[in-house]
């Protein structure tokens, strides 16, 4: 049996940066992963950090790769197969985004991990939460072949939207709202400069489509496919030509091709569970909340959950008051909900959907043409993008 | 047989605010109206004018209804059941709306169309027209039971969704787009001051309700009833009662009632005919475009193109050129998709649909907070609301 103050479920972006701003503050904490390092690695994901998200890795001091790797851009296009509407970041709110991978951030965040006495168990096997009413609330797990046991003041559940940490909240599933998309995103990541260094979404007749990049050497496209599209009906030759046709005469350079380091289909999911605590339980990331990938919300999400979250447990261990922890759950779900609303606006302004009308496809193209037009609504656009204050 | 050089037809404000630009110019023309001018002034309709529209009543100096009645309104608000969120009008966009009914700028058109020489024949029934293709066009009708020819250089269809010059132009039907919201608004016209000086929007748990005003003693409210809903179900004092449960603690004072001067139920649609113009005919206002209520854009979007189409038969008289009328589809159109965005983006925002799932009515609520916490938001919302410069 081993004690502590915080045990931390997940080595996502959610648990280990929670980990780290509590080891900052001198707070004892341990995290226990389901997966091995290399696959956690492994998973691609977004790659597009708010102002909020690059401060915060500054703050902890974990931002050498950042800013070796990090790439700042000062705006990005919204295209609709005609024209590319630059929103200017710059000019409208006076911030940028860094596209920096949330890859890179994990390993970054584990690579400072053991100098920092954050101590990460990965392969734990069966996780089970128990005794959540009582301080000495308990995280049980298999590793390397034995059972063990962590009891801690407070457990943080930041093990993803299939960890069994919001099931161990009563009353969760009544207090979750959810919409799927009828599409899916088809991905490809590949080792060849991107058709634009800065990001565009592109709302076209036949369908949404992304330019992203993890480097200026680095690219990641998306495609909207159907919700049954499945990856082997997709060789790596049609999703560039499908791309290419999306784009159009808005993509500003050439789209170069390479081998596909991968490819992959993600669905589309808007969800958010209220209850966010249970006791001494307290979720974080998505494990209480999923965005669509539209926007690149789902990272910073975690960022901030952390954030809110390790100033009440500081406050909480400082104090012995509860009052910051019964306000964890508001100040989150708060933010949660703009970059709901946000990731769905930008979702339903680039995607077609299956029904849709032409009067529809209109609404979409005026609003494209209200935000090339106005520059409080490209404004609205850019302040969402980088993100609400915390 | 009678020459003109424009036929109108249709006298609602399309047509009659056409007329009267067009006399200024000392150009010719006559207006043909199936109903008899009671029933036009009874049609109780939208009362909200954009700055635009002001300008243009004054600037045919037609105003002095307007300059003892009408009501300017310096904001308006956005409700949601619980609270109630200014749109500072005067801050945002240093512009402001006037509140006078429809119906009364109908009436102060027609008072003023003898003095100045724009001709308005009442009850001509069966309106055809006739040889487009040429500068002898015609608009046949039969009144007082004779059979009546106008010959004229130009016909304006100015004869709302139901009229027959949109069916005059070939291929409409293809270039038309269409949304029916599988809602209606049941509206109340009483003699009691209304319970907010401003109009109030209300996107509540139970649906829409709408606070509006003819004047200082007379209000007008709404609620969203089902499209099934029928007159005869809905009493006064069942309408006043939901209105007061609607509207909640967001009423900002004492819903009063008095008996209904008029109740009705009006369907909601979002139409589009792209096709403006046929040869020598060409559409404005209902005729050519439907939006909802929600934002009282009708009425201002049929005096802009009663103001574009004016200019280009005032160029196209004076020069012969065709330039003008050419560019008056485009022209119009670009007006028309703003505003059609605003009145479904504001429709969306304030109504139930049927199958909206609790994830759609948070983004509802979280399109409200955005509102009432981003003054960019709030300034969108406001020149969207006040109308987008001609």
């Amino acid at each position: 049996m081993r004690r502590t103050q915080v045990a931390i479920v997940g080595a996502g972006p959610a648990g280990l940066l929670l980990g780290h701003l509590l080891r900052a503050e001198g707070i004892d904490c341990v995290i226990v992963e389901r997966q091995t390092r290399d696959h956690v690695l492994s998973r691609i994901r977004a790659g597009v950090l708010e102002p909020a998200t690059v401060a915060l890795m500054r703050r902890l001091g974990i931002d050498t790769g950042l800013n070796a790797n990090g790439i700042e851009v000062s705006g990005f296009g919204i295209a609709d197969g005609d024209r590319t509407i630059r929103i200017d970041l710059d000019a409208s709110v006076g911030q940028r985004l860094t596209v920096y991978g949330q890859t890179d951030v994990t390993r970054d965040l584990m690579d400072a991990a053991p100098a920092r006495g954050l101590d990460i168990v990965f392969e734990a096997a069966g996780v089970a939460l128990h005794d959540l009413g009582s301080d000495r609330a308990a995280v049980t797990f298999v590793h390397n072949g034995r059972e063990q046991r962590i009891e801690a003041d407070v457990i943080a559940g930041c093990d993803g939207f299939h960890g069994p940490c919001r099931r161990a909240v009563p009353g969760s599933a009544a207090a979750s709202m959810e919409f799927s998309y009828p599409f899916g995103w088809l991905g490809i990541l590949a080792d060849v400069p991107p058709c634009s260094s800065e990001p565009i979404y592109a709302s076209t007749d036949a369908g949404f489509a992304l330019v992203s990049m993890r480097s200026p050497q680095r690219s990641r496209y998306y495609i909207q496919v159907p919700s049954d599209a499945r990856l082997e009906d997709w060789p790596a030759e049609r999703l560039w030509d499908e791309l290419e046709r999306r784009l159009g005469p808005a993509s500003p350079g050439p789209i170069r091709r390479a081998p596909a380091l991968e490819m992959s289909i993600a669905p589309l999911r808007s969800f958010v569970c209220e209850r966010m605590r249970h006791k001494r339980l307290f979720l974080a990331g998505d494990a209480a909340h999923i965005v669509p990938p539209t926007g690149a919300k789902g990272l910073n999400l975690a960022a901030s959950d952390a954030i809110y979250l390790a100033e009440a447990l500081t406050l909480f261990f400082r104090t012995g008051e509860q009052g910051a922890l019964d306000d964890y759950e508001r100040r989150a779900l708060a933010r949660v909900w703009k970059s709901e609303r946000f990731a769905w606006y930008l979702t339903k302004l680039c995607h077609r959907f299956p029904g849709d009308t032409p009067f529809e496809r209109r609404m979409q193209q005026a609003e494209l043409d209200a935000i090339a037009t106005s520059s409080v609504t490209q404004a609205m656009v850019a302040e969402n993008i980088v993100g609400a204050p915390l």
